[in-house]
């Protein structure tokens, strides 16, 4: 994602105590509280400008969702989205997704959804890919035992690398569309970039994979 | 594959015994007596008109193979490509793949190549689909340890059942292609079905996975 500087993002951030996470780490083994219920907790790492998590909040009104994103100067975007949607059950969290061991205990997490993220086309960059194994041991390391991640992409590398990265790591493929806009999936809710790039003609690719 | 009525087809088989196998469970064990030497034995399973496999054994003559195929009416186009080619590297075999257990023991065969098996698409015809599980049982009870198979097909549906019941099955995913005719594979020789799908703009889809 092209970034613009956004000097005055971090003070927005911390402007919105109650809807962006400011002391992640004090929330550790006990995240219910933050929501006030025991809903489950699907997060979504690397949320970008926050449009499907918004969405997916809006339509499951009885499952907690935390946006998570790296950079202050998108997840400002998400914050605009939340202020206006006014949804009890949505915070945000800027964090890197390498870190996600130090702020959640094994189980605090339900679900992760990855969508779109950054394909890192280039063999020496593997390694930053959200589904590489050392980001599958952070998910791993929050979730439940069988827990999931749900993801998608437009991008054919990230996928294939991501069908291998999860084999290797002896994850169970639950369910693959190798063209989702054209399947019988149905519920789905749209990001930005998968507007973007589906009305381009590009197959998305979703796939859900469990630790076993 | 649409099948004409070719009764002569089953005399021609066994008018050519030096290229059909027409006894296979005395070779059950001792598969490298039929080569008379010690390399090792691919197979492809449902080897239709055998294209694939005759110039798989021209390019690699240091590697046996064995075309089968169930239908006695298309392997026979197989028989007719193997008399030109004249390459002692291959035979042909005309049986059931559900069988293949009892024409070879474990280890016998160091890799089953499938291509454009028939995808059978509806639910309830899973089961004769070529990478369902008790397929994939059959193979594992014919390859070693670690052997492996390698699939492509141009059915989106079969690719994406295959990968779940590879996943599921728990075998390793090696290799992995979602439009193999733009990818770097190297050395890719195409079927029948494969120029004349991807001539009309089909994907082609490529696996490897080996047991575990």
């Amino acid at each position: 994602m092209r970034l613009r500087n956004k000097p005055w993002a971090e003070d927005r951030l911390n402007d919105f105590p109650q809807y962006v996470i400011q002391q992640p780490v004090s929330h550790k083994g006990k995240w219910h509280e933050v929501f006030g219920n025991d809903n489950p907790l699907y997060i979504e790492v690397g949320t970008g400008k926050g449009r499907f998590i918004t969405e997916m909040a809006k339509a499951h009104p009885d499952v907690n969702f935390l946006g998570i994103e790296v950079y202050g100067s998108v997840i400002v975007a998400a914050l605009d989205l939340l202020i206006e949607a006014e949804v009890p059950n949505l915070k945000l969290l800027n964090v890197d997704a390498a870190n996600l061991g130090d702020y959640f205990a094994k189980g605090d997490v339900d679900r992760v959804y990855l969508n779109f993220s950054d394909p890192w086309p280039k063999t020496r960059h593997a390694k930053r890919r959200l589904t590489y194994k050392t980001f599958l041991e952070v998910y791993e390391g929050i979730l439940p035992e069988k827990g999931e991640i749900h993801f998608k992409t437009d991008n054919q590398g990230l996928f294939e690398s991501s069908l291998k990265s999860i084999s290797e790591y002896g994850m169970l493929l639950k369910f693959v569309s190798l063209d989702l806009h054209k399947s019988s999936f149905e519920g789905n809710i749209m990001t930005e970039y998968e507007e973007k790039f589906s009305s381009k003609g590009n197959r998305i690719y979703r796939l859900e994979a469990l630790f076993q």
